[in-house]
């Protein structure tokens, strides 16, 4: 199963979302909204960007989340996501300091 | 611009490589190695995923940091990457606390 599939699987799940719902509220047209995300959780097909958009929107999550590899670095790119401004700056400043890094790429 | 192809761009430009040796090294057939690449910045088209992994791992950089729209949020999926299991555990951990949130995402 693609990265995705499991990704979406797994946050539909935690947000209590039939398939059908939570296509509704990605904008999907009601008609077919069961049938996509169906297929999107199976991995039949992988949503372009614009649906991925939508889909992360209805369930607050960066679409970034949906393309991590890693369980740890999904769970932290979900709460970053809620944190405000001045928490991810924390956070990026906690992460650089445990990293040794400097400057961010620019 | 896209996510993907600014994403792109930046960290092909802070690893210091061209468009064709960054596509060789991803393992794209040299011949359009350059052509393709370009095309990726340039938002033309956009990779499969197969492709985005091998881009990633020749820049030694998550699949996820090409879809981060925020840039707080790539620099810590670059440096989060790069940190041993234990020091990632520790920035979840540190995300969990300021975020005042209970168990992952399962």
């Amino acid at each position: 199963m693609s990265v995705f599939a499991r990704r979406l699987k797994e946050a539909r799940k935690a947000a209590g979302l039939s398939q059908e719902s939570l296509g509704i509220r990605a904008e999907i047209d009601p008609m077919s909204a069961s049938a996509r995300m169906n297929q999107y959780e199976k991995g039949k097909h992988e949503p372009n960007i614009v649906v991925v958009r939508q889909i992360a929107a209805a369930l607050d999550l960066p679409e970034a989340y949906f393309y991590a590899a890693d369980d740890d670095m999904a769970e932290l790119l979900r709460l970053f996501h809620k944190l405000s401004r001045e928490k991810r700056d924390e956070v990026l400043e906690f992460a650089m300091k445990l990293g040794g890094v400097g400057p961010a790429i620019k």
